[in-house]
């Protein structure tokens, strides 16, 4: 039984539909369906969210490991993981049975739920959303083990990420805002089905799902400035197949950079900003069934 | 004669296209066929770039009136501003004969050119522009002087901007690089044909231009909160004709705000994120020959 959830926005300060999102629910309510579910709604990172960043100090969810958690860092995304974690978890042994942290991104992956542990409960979920929102893309990340991540939604005895664009940073567009909504509302009805045992949850057949696989980075110079960028017809092919020998960047001499792995992959969070001081240009995924 | 010519990038620090076409031309010089003219390329705002930051303090792009040079501003910007209007000014006394300053935006705004004047320079320049490249758009601001505006580009004698996006702030996108490129050759193409005297700038026709009305707030509820975000059918639609009746905003409740002005208007800036703190939603134009 999921006896408690928590729904979060504003992890990152300059991701405005979920705060929006939460914003709008703790003014009217949850919509009557989910009556039946205890679902605390809050924004995480007041102070990122006013200045309109998407941290202070540092990234508030990359915190959440036990190492972290248990440092002594002065910075205040790391003062403020302690908090929240106290509050939400605390991690390992949680009081938070569901957590969902709500996400957006420059890069045009659509509605996409992010989950970390290929368990019964997540397959069901995943198969769940993907049933009732076919549109919706399923990213696993399984590469560690659910507690080894950083990710704030770790603090829960279960967690996920719904991330959504293309969206800027500091924008709020409709679209955006209607898909993070649609996928909110579909995995709080699983959360409804699972409370209820569902025998629906037990029939669902395996989704097509997306396996993280590694990070790609912008070609630099012998300086570590980047000599090119992503190529035009990269750009929002998010969890598009990359066939070997397609273009990849543009380099700022007019030659392209081609994908020189043997196989196919499958892109995304292609020219996202916020790995922007990272160097990341996109990540790549194998597609699995689910 | 345009003897000096400034061309800047990064007045605005996470705005990448111009910073990124800057960059790549103090590498590697201006294309050829631009060696007759006195181009100085440089960045304007070298600590906001470093921090993929608009601005530190203040915006730079609104410190350039008479009245904000001579105050005494701690502000990191207004001190930069100072030591800008020193370089490349002063303001009414410029040592710059014509000055462009490259922008981006979030808002679906295509190529913009900015102009700030209708005189004969302004105006041969725009169609100039028009005609080698068809799909700009020309944006006319010139509801006040020039010298009243404090934008950057007016501490030269002559100044314009250009605004290119969609773009979220701190990503590249390789079609706005490229229009950023088409368009900045565009301008110098006319300072040469300018300076030769051309016949062929006597001869262009009059074209298509906007001409800056008024900006639009969101609505906002009792306590200053936003109630409604950019309507579907508006996001993206930049210089497309709004007409009266047609749904401009999406209340979070559901209803749809729609334009209630006697006349279609064209909006532009439309959901950019800079304005995000003023709560501007869009700016109205009409269309012009020019």
């Amino acid at each position: 039984m999921l006896n408690s959830i928590a729904l979060i926005g504003g992890t990152h300060g300059n991701e405005t539909s979920g705060i929006q999102l939460i914003t709008n629910w703790l003014n009217t309510g949850l919509p009557e369906r989910f009556e039946s579910l205890n679902v605390t709604c809050a924004l995480a990172n007041m102070a990122a969210i006013e200045a309109n960043q998407r941290f202070l100090d540092e990234d508030l969810n990359r915190q959440f490991t036990a190492e972290k958690l248990a440092a002594d860092n002065p910075a205040r995304e790391a003062q403020l993981a302690k908090k929240l974690n106290a509050k939400y978890g605390p991690k390992g042994h949680s009081a938070t049975d569901f957590f969902i942290d709500i996400h957006n991104t420059t890069s045009n992956m659509g509605a996409t739920l992010i989950v970390l542990e290929a368990d019964d409960f997540n397959t069901k979920l995943a198969r769940f959303v993907k049933h009732v929102m076919p549109e919706a893309n399923i990213l696993v990340e399984d590469e560690k083990s659910f507690v080894e991540h950083g990710y704030f939604c770790t603090v829960g005895k279960k967690g996920v990420m719904i991330e959504v664009g293309a969206q800027p940073q500091g924008v709020l567009r409709e679209d955006v805002y209607q898909l993070t909504l649609t996928m909110a509302e579909a995995i709080l009805d699983f959360c409804v089905a699972w409370n209820a045992r569902s025998q629906e949850l037990a029939n669902l057949p395996p989704c097509e799902a997306f396996r993280l696989g590694h990070e790609v980075k912008f070609p630099l110079d012998e300086n570590g400035k980047r000599k090119a960028m992503i190529h035009h017809s990269l750009q929002d092919q998010d969890f598009t197949p990359l066939l070997p020998g397609a273009p990849i960047f543009r380099g700022f001499d007019g030659t392209d950079f081609v994908w020189e792995d043997d196989n196919e992959t499958y892109p995304h969070f292609i020219n996202e900003a916020a790995y922007h001081k990272l160097d990341v240009a996109f990540a790549t995924a194998e597609r699995i069934s689910f």
